[in-house]
This record gives structure tokens, C-alpha cells and sequence, in this order.
């Protein structure tokens, strides 16, 4: 075991050794193994944004089975995906990657300023297909983002009995925030202390903008002095609010982007002390060669290769 | 066992023995059986759309007893009723023929914009009546799909645990969606993805139209070039959406039509690569003789001799 | 036991011995057992209705004892009434008379559009109180119908557990129908489908009148040119909607009204295949000489004298 | 055991011993022991009204050893309160005077038209503190009346397993109802046949005034010539509603009167066949001496010494 | 024992030793010990109010240790956080200072006028992380405070069952009443009753002000000529509408004062009779030496060395 896998390990001192064995595996797999960085596979669009939207652009990807074989390819921490994707594979590739079931879809079918996602797996379903964690959306911003939060925690009471750690989509959204503010820098901090405080073991969270949301932070970023100008400080923002750096926060990709922005975002994340990414249309969206040799090169950065 | 059928039941690897042994007895029983292919008598209408709108054209389908012979004579895979009844012949044709029983069902006799079906059986009533399978329906496309999806999820694992598949009537509805939006190609094929992701063991929805209702998915399917214009191509880009083809997806007739459509429309389902058709008001409500001819004919174009 | 009683308790033939042991108990007691006809005394009407509206024309009934008394005198083949009522005189009346338990009830306190029971007995306390049955009203046509109707299927189950068969008061009300639909006769016999399909043993229903309340279904009755203008052929459409009476369909009474309207209409229901009526304010708030003789010529008309 | 009381016991055939003790226990306590009347002390203001208004006027009363004395002290038959008070006292005063524990509440620092009040006590909590009764209050006339039936029915069952009677405020209030139509005599009457049928041990409920709030109870009290005029008739209509006598009604005191008018309603709850009267701001907000000597009165017109 | 905590323990006679035992733990802690006063740092602003906010003017604060270390430095009786922070911690400084796990939350990420917090820790938790008692935050004056109230009731339940005590923060809020009116003395006074009737160990409340809210209150108020001028005597009929002394009432700082004046609040407290303060943004927020002064000076207010 790694020093610094030791020292992430120490921050979750009150779990029992089941969440640490299955937190250990998280950080201990693939090319990233004892970095204390992470590079994850989240496949959900399909019910998240429709098949045609998710899979047309590379068709073989409408097969569950392609998935699981890329992930294992590029040399990832870990796969993450929707109960019916995760049960059409689990036996065939059974212990060859981690696996993190999703176990809250929303869909697009009726549109709705706040969007509030349906439980569609549970945790012994993590168990019978071998999964190593749960993960689940909040939506902090919404008007029922209550009964989120306490399934969230119902969720990780019966995870932690099994051993399984959970990793919670920390997505503001919903008719408390403008569009901006989605991403604005004090929201996506704040989002993230919220799923931190709520006892996540790892935060997923999106890349913030300059943008602040709120009067009372602006207030107080300003009497402070607070360096946000950069991605780099924000991203160190964001990672200070999640317990000064003890929680492990990663960040999501968003849509299909040209490749410099990606390594770019890549390097803000790694230098201002983010624990890596989670990295789904910008991989599966894109032909099988290109998105490894995209993966390698993420793969790179992270390392501190680059 | 054909080798068809094992090949359909290798996509559910996951699935413990009690449930590959129901969807084996769907598969194998009937004119139909080893195929590959199935033809499903459903008979809800008495409370989807009320007795006499149901009944009336054929009066001898008041009388319950009279579709478990029905389905018996014309050979066909399953009888799928609701719980009133199979309880009032479930006695009488014990071990006949495999019964799917519909746990959740809907009325007309208040408008409503988003339909929400009431659960009016459960896993015990099947396992009592001797069913090899239950249904349920969900409408992607209501505001209330969340509760939905999640009393889905119940029923599935309490079923799962009992040995019994689940079929998902995937019908698009609610204020979501236009009027035509609920049969368009890309609505269809996103709610197969979504009840293919719920863990639906066999997935029943609409003949989708060429209508696209969602901009982000006609953005996709034009850049993408995906062919839609023939019933085929579209019955393709559904069974694709329902993880490639490893799922099995049937298609639902509709009100009573012509014959030569339905045949066409069956061809179509079976060039497509569809897995076979429930067919209800298209059967019951021609006089017994003329409807056991038309099921012979589309039996026979699901056996390929055509 | 009569060759009437026992084909009617064939069609129950997935039942467990305890549920046809209280169908034949209902049956068999009283001036009409063994016919195959039911006359039951419902006395709920101090909860729907409040205490002066209902016993004030006659005073004796405000004391519960006068209702079980009435009804052993009349003959009658059960009291139907609820908790407070009952426990007032269970004991006292201890195995004379078949009683019914109504286990939901609605008062007029509030003015509703879509009312809604409230469940104010339980099959414990059915159980408690000697009970054969237990009684439930549904109100087909409101916007709440869905928890009714997966309220009764708890209730159904769990009394069939304890052999006691369900009293489904299948009454069609609600925004989702005109005032003269409520008793329309496709609206009726939707209701008694209904009912049937969610698993009642007896349904009770009102009286049809000759309104037809949906397009779809008018439709369908003139092109079937179904004979629907008199009272007879009313009732046998409803009998026929309840699985072509092979599930115990019975009357109800509605306000106080001349005595020959209520001869003509028993005869009505009898000639149409009717199963009996249960008859509350007609008897009640008579003069209890006056009541029993009603009673006893309603009795000789289900008996055939007539 | 008087004659009086074990009539009065008689009513109550179907209950378990356990309840029919704790009934004793209350009848037979204090001065009125054994006369079937009864006289209570029920301190639940602090809660309902706020703790200034409430127990300023005699700031003694703040304290909840206050209580248990002065109902010790007047001799009267119990005390019901709130789980707090009897929490903070319970332990002190065991075994001197039957307790009732309050187990619902309503404040009033939110404005609304149809209250509903919170659970805050269980029958567990109940006999943690050695009470003889639990206490709730349904509120007949607010849209959410069904969920508080539901709530009582659910607790009476709790109760009567543990041996334990349940006293139900039946007090009229909400959107369904004028102002005066809230202690109109039909209007009482209704709720107290409600609390009856709800299967309620003890009710009290205000005491009704001439005002006749439903116009379909008006018309059958002007055709059947009831007599509504004096306190003491319409006391005798509302006890009649509550099952001709055979189930306890007591009245309760409403806000700080002059004694004479209390004088007189005491004896027109006697002789219109009322069981007693709860009197709380009458008596707890009055002077230590006065209130003792106000009760003293009290007692002697229950016990016809007037 | 000290004699006041002994004095203080007879109150709660009521109560197991289990609970009895974790009160004695928070009173014979840290500089206090002994004294019946209790100084509680609370650090819950990183949910509640946003962490740029919070901890930005101190960063070291984002860091969970940082508090655990604070509150044993400063001599406090205990240190109460949420789950997320405390399960950072616990294992590390076990043993060292009593933990109070707050289990109910509320963010500002949606504009609301009637919060309702999310609970987010259960007993469970609470147990398992080596705490001494629980807190939960009740908003009287909000629509839904029935549902907090029964919420609350629940977890006291189960905390008592596992020997914990339950300290309430009693915060008017919501549509039911102006914004002075959230600290106007009959409103303060009103909450800390309603906390006390709900069975609260310790009643965590804010400092009134001379505002009177409700006209009903105003005018006892002024009938009886209540004395409110002073702080010390708001404070008095507070601590008297809490049982009259015999609960536990402490009082929060608010947002960041000068000394002067935090200095001036605590002995009005201690002279009115409350039994101290919970004090968070006013200790954290400042420089770690300095904060750690102002507690000390609060600490001698407290110990009466003033």
C-alpha cells in the first residue's frame, strides 16, 4: 500500500475496515493504482439523456458489454453504471474492474425546474452483482432536495453495513439557483460540504466557473480575499470546503469537448488538489482507438507526467 | 432447449435459476416455442377502458373462462390478464398454459393528464395463481414516473426472489409529451433503454412512428444519419436501444385494425429484429373462429414461413 | 346445501376453505337462504350522514342495540354497519346474525368533489367481533381512486388470510364524472368491473339509470345495439360487467321511497340476474312494524312469490 | 362497584378487562367516585395556546407540580396533560390520581383554516408514566380529518392492547364550517357520533348552542319536531347522538366564565344526561383558594346536591 | 456531584439512568463542571449557511479537527457538529470532550419562508460515534412544524432507549409570523414551551427581544403586568415558560458581536436564571488566541467571577 493511499485511508478513520478494504480497491486498481488519483468510467446517459442522444455518435456502445471491456482496457479505477448495463455484464467480466452501481436515475421525459431523481437500485443489489461501491445524485438547489438528502443517508447506513463505501453526484440544480449558478464557485462548494457533512466518501462534483451565486459568499470572498480567478483556485475552493482536502473529491467532464481543453481541466484538477475525474461522453462518445489514446493521455497528467 | 433460446437466456446471466426456468417456459410453449419468438394474449381491458367498450363487440369475453381457452387454442406463448380475472379461472386451467399476472392497472373514469396506475396485486397473488411471470406498467413521460419506477423496482426484486421475470408495458404518456410524441421513434426507443435499466427481463411497448419528438435527439439522429423511414429500421433502433438486442422486446397492436396491416407490421417486427407482439382487442374482439385464423397467420409469419 | 348455493360458490374456486366458508355463511342465514339471493341491512348512515338526518325520523335507532335486533326479526342474511356500532353489540348478539364490518367511512363535514374514506376498522377488529365479512367502498371516478383501490387490495389480502370474503361498495362519484354519471349505466357497470378486477367477492352497487356518461363506450353500445331501457336489462348489463355473474352482485336501496317503486325494483334485479339488495333507509326510518312488513314482501319477491 | 358504574361498564361488553379496569379506575376516583360522572382536569394550554396567556394570570401554574396537587387537592377524577407536564410530575405524584396522557397537540403560531395536530406522545410513553388513559383530539370539519381518524383508530388499537381507554375531543373546527357552525348542536351531535363510531371510550366535545349549521339536519329536526331550544335539550340530543347513552360524553368549560353561567351549564349537562364536564381555564387560572372552592361547587351539583 | 447537579438531575426523575448519566456527562464537563452552566460550541454553519461563509474568515476551520481541539482547549462542556464533521474526528479525539450529535439540517440553496431541515443522522449514528446526546432543530411558526415535531418525538424515543438525551434548538420561523416576531419575547417564550411539552432534555433558544408578536399574548401581558424591559427579565419569563426552571434552557450567540455586548447577554442570562450559551460563529470565526480569550471571560461570567 502506497504512503499516500495510506494517508487517504487515515481520513476515514471511524469506518469499519469493509468501506476501507473497498475504498482501497477503488484507489488500488489500474494505471492510477497508489497515486491517490482516480480516473472513472460513468456510464448512465442512456437513461439520463435518451439511447439515440447517448449511443448513436459510436453505435457499438448501445451493447453493455462494450463498456465493461473499455474500462478494463484503458486501465481505469473503476466503472460506474445503471442497474440494468451493470446486470447484462457483471457475470461475464466478474472481477476484472471494480464496479459502482448508480443507484438513482432522472430521465427527460417531462421537463421540470427541479429535477429529482427515482431510486432504481438498491444496495443488495450492489451486492449480488459484486460492486465495490454505491453512488447516488443529489440535486442541492431543488425544492425536495430533503428527501434526497435523507435517502442519501438511508442509502449509506445500509452500504456501510455491507462494507461499501459511497460516492454521491454532488449536482446543484433546481429553482433555487440561476442557470449560472449551477456552477458558480460558492455552489459547487457548498454542494460539496453539504454531501461531505452527509457522510460521502467520495464527492463528485462539476468543474466551477468564476461565478458567484450568493450575496452573503460574494461578501465574504471579497472581505477575504479569496482567490478564485483561476480553475486551479477554485478547484482548491472547492476541495477545502469538502473537509480541507480529507473528504476525496473528483470532477465530471460535461459534454464532448476538443482534447487541449480536456488535459487543461485535467492539470487544474491535479494541481489544485482535486483526486481526479469521472469521464463519460468525452470517452464512449468517441471511436474506441481515439478515446483510449485520450485516457492514456488523461491517465498522463494525472500521474504527474506531464 | 433450441439453441435460439439458449442463447436468449445467455443475455441473463445475472438471473438466478428460478427465473431463466419462467422465461424458458414462455419461450417453450406454444406454437411458437424454441423460436425465439413469442405471441402474447393480454386481457386488461376491461378496466383500462371499461367492460363494455371491452366486451360488447364479442360477448362471450365477459365471461373470464373464455380467454384462458381462447390463448389455449390458438397456441400461443402466455395469457396476461389482471388479478380479477385469473383468480376466476386460474383453478379451472391450472397448469394449461403460462399466466402473466398484470399488477398494476389504470381506469378512464377520471381525466387525467398524467396517468398513474394503481397497484392491484402483488408477488404473492402470482405465486398463489400459479403465474409464470408478473407485469406492470410504467408511462415514461408523467410527472409522477419516479414513484413508478421505484414501485417497479420493488415488484422486480420481490419477483426476482420468487423466480419470477418481469414484463414492463413501457408506454410513453403524460405531460411530457405531444400527442404524437408518445409513439415517435426516439420516445419509444428511450423508454426500452429505461425499462431495459429498471431490469426488465422482457420489455413490451408501442410500434414506434417516424415521428422524432425530442430537438436534441433529432440533432443526434441527423448528424448521425440513422435510417428511420421503414417500420424495420425503427423496430431496429428500438430492440438496439434495449441494450443491442440482448433484452426481449415485443410490440403491442393497438385497436382493431385491418389484417393485412397486421401482418405487414408483424413482418416488420420480425425483419427488425423484435422478439414478437402481444395482441389483445386484435384477437378478442373478432368472433372466436376469424380470430384464431388471424393468430394461425401471424404465428406462421413469426415462424418465418412467409 | 342447495345446488344454487354451491354453483355460486364454484366460481370462487381459487379461494382458501375459510373465504367460502363465510360466502355460504352469508348465503345460508336468514328467510333467503339457500336461493342464491342476499337482503342485508346497512346501517353507516349516522357517520355518512350524521346522527339526525338518519335517526331522528325514527328514535329507537339511535340506540345500536335496535339494528341487530331489526335485522335477526326481518330474517334478513346479515347486518352490515361499522366499529362503533358493532362493538356496541357484539357481544350481546353473539352468533344470531352474519355481520359485515364496513372498515372505511366519509362524512359530510367538509365539502369534496372527490371524497375519500377514511379507514376506521381494520380485519383485526373484524376478527375481534365475530365478523363473516368485511365491507369497503370504493369511489370509482375520483381523483384519489388509485389509494382506494391499493387500500382494498391490502385489505382484501389480508382478510382472505383470516377467511373472510370482502363487500366491495363500488359507488362511482368524483370530478371525473356528471352528477347523472354517477349512476349511468356504462359508469355502473365500468364500476362493478372494476371492483370484480381488484378481487371483491360481493359487489354492491346502485341502480342504473339509462344515462350513458362516455362517448366511447355509447359507441359501442349502438353499434352492438345493446338493449339498455329498462331496469331489467340494466341490471343484466351490470351482471354481466362482473364476470357474467360469476361474482355476487347486489342493490342498493338509495333515500326512502314509495313501497312500490321498491317492489318494482327488486323484481328488476331479480329478473336481471341481480343477487339481492341491501336496503338501509327504506327500513330504518320506518316504523319498525311498518319496516318488517316491507321487508317481508321483499323477501317473498326474491323468493320467487311473485 | 355501584350500580350506576357497572352499568355503565356494561356498555363496554366487548372490551378486554385491562380497559374496563382503567374505565373503573376513572369512575371511581375523587369525590364523584362511584356516581358515574365525572370531573377532570385537563392542562394542555401551555401547548394550544402558548405558556403568557396560558399560566401568567396565576403564575404558579407554570410549574408542572402545580397541576398534580390542585386535582389531588379538589378531589377531583383525573388529570390529563401533555407528555412533557406529566413527564416533569409522574414520578413525584405516582398512584394519587388517574392520569390521562394528552397524545396530540396544535399550536397556534402558524395561521390556518383546518388545523391538524402533531402526534407528540405514544401509548408507550402512556404507560411509561402510569396513566389510565390516553386522549386525542380529532378536529371533524377540516379537510385532513381522515388522516386524524385514521391516526385515532391506529392509537385506540395500540391502547386496548395495553389495557388502556381512549378519550376523544371531538371538536369541530375547519374550512367545512362556519364559525358558529363549530358548537352548532347538529354539528356536535355529528362529531360526537363520529368519535362514537370511531370506537372512542370517552368523548368530549363543546357544548352546542342553538345554531343549526347543515341544512339537511335542519329540514328532518323541523319535520320531526326536536326540541333544541334549552341547553339541557340539546345536551340530551348530543348524548343520544353517542349511541342513546351508552357511551361517556362530557363537556368541556371553554374559556374564564363567571360562575354562575358555570353553575348553570353544569346542571344542564346533568339533567340533559352528560356525564360531566373537563374544566381547565375555569379552574387553573383562578386563584388556588377560589378554583378549589369553584370545583367544590362543581361537585356538589354532579353529585345532585342542588 | 455538585448539590445544583443533583438539583438539576431531580427534574428529569421522570427519566432512565442511561440518560440521567450523559445530562450528568455535559454538566461535569470542562470548566463549568459542576456549576449547572453549560458552554456548548455548536458548528453546523458549514450546511447551514454555506462553508465560504463560515470558514473563510478562519480558514483553519475548514478543517474538522480544528474544532474537537478548540472546544477541549477552551474548557467547554461540549462540542455538537454534524455527522459529516464529527465522523472526521471522533475516532481521533474519543474520549476527550462530550459530543453532541446534531441530526436534522437545513441549507440555503432554495429560497424558502418555511424551512424544513433534512435529518441527516439518526441514533444510530450518534451511538456509533461515541456521542452523549442528540440535537434537532424544531422551527415553530412553519406550516409543516407537525411533521418536525413527530420527526422529534421519535428520535427522543429512541435516544432515551439508547440513554441519550435530546437538546432542541427551538427556532420560531416560517410564514406564521414577521420577521421581528422570530425573536419577540410571548414567540421565544411560546417555543421553548412547545420544546419542553415535547419532551426536550436541554432547550437551545434564541434571546428575546421586547417584541410581543401575538395580540392574545400582548394583552395578558399587559393585564398582568409581566415585567419584559430587560433582557434579564425576557430571559426570566423564558427559563419560567420552560417548566418554571425545572428544564435546561441555553441560548445562542447569532451572528459575530462585539465583546462588549456577548459579554453583557451572558449575564443577563445568568441573572435571569438560564443556564448558559451555545456559542459558534462568535468563537470560531474569530483568530484561534483570541477566541479562545472571549471564551475564557464568558467562562468567569458563567462561574459568577464577575
Amino acid at each position: 500500500m502506497s504512503e499516500r493511499v495510506k494517508e487517504i485511508l487515515s481520513y476515514y478513520r471511524s469506518e469499519n475496515p469493509g468501506v476501507l478494504t473497498n475504498l482501497a480497491r477503488l484507489l488500488n486498481h489500474g494505471r492510477l493504482a497508489g497515486t491517490g488519483r482516480m480516473l472513472i468510467l460513468p456510464v448512465d446517459q442512456g437513461f439520463e439523456h435518451g439511447p439515440g442522444r447517448s449511443f448513436a455518435p459510436n453505435p457499438p456502445t448501445y451493447d453493455p458489454l462494450y463498456h465493461f471491456q473499455f474500462a478494463i482496457d484503458a486501465g481505469l479505477n473503476a466503472y460506474a453504471s445503471l442497474l440494468g448495463f451493470l446486470e447484462a455484464g457483471a457475470a461475464e467480466f466478474a472481477g476484472e474492474i471494480p464496479l459502482i452501481l448508480k443507484v438513482n436515475s432522472h430521465d427527460l421525459l417531462h421537463p421540470e425546474k427541479d429535477p429529482m431523481g427515482a431510486q432504481t437500485a438498491s444496495v443488495a443489489d450492489a451486492l449480488r452483482l459484486g460492486c465495490v461501491a454505491i453512488g447516488y445524485t443529489i440535486y442541492p438547489g431543488t425544492v425536495d432536495r430533503r428527501i434526497q438528502y435523507e435517502q442519501l443517508r438511508e442509502l449509506i447506513k445500509e452500504a456501510r453495513c455491507a462494507g461499501l463505501p459511497t460516492v454521491v453526484w454532488a449536482y446543484p440544480r433546481g429553482g433555487g439557483l440561476s442557470k449560472e449558478g449551477e456552477t458558480a464557485v460558492d455552489v459547487i462548494a457548498y454542494a460539496a460540504q453539504i454531501a461531505a457533512q452527509l457522510g460521502a466518501h467520495i464527492i463528485k462534483t462539476k468543474l466551477p466557473t468564476a461565478h458567484i451565486e450568493q450575496d452573503e459568499a460574494r461578501k465574504v470572498y471579497e472581505a477575504q480575499k479569496i482567490p478564485l480567478t483561476s480553475l486551479k483556485e477554485r478547484i482548491h475552493h472547492v476541495v477545502q470546503s469538502a473537509f480541507d482536502g480529507r473528504r476525496i473529491v473528483i470532477f465530471s467532464g460535461g459534454p464532448k469537448e476538443d482534447d487541449a481543453k480536456l488535459f487543461e481541466e485535467a492539470k487544474a484538477i491535479r494541481d489544485g488538489g482535486g483526486f481526479g475525474s469521472i469521464i463519460g461522453r468525452n470517452s464512449f462518445q468517441r471511436e474506441r482507438t481515439q478515446a483510449l489514446a485520450l485516457l492514456d493521455k488523461l491517465i498522463r497528467i494525472y500521474q504527474g507526467n506531464n
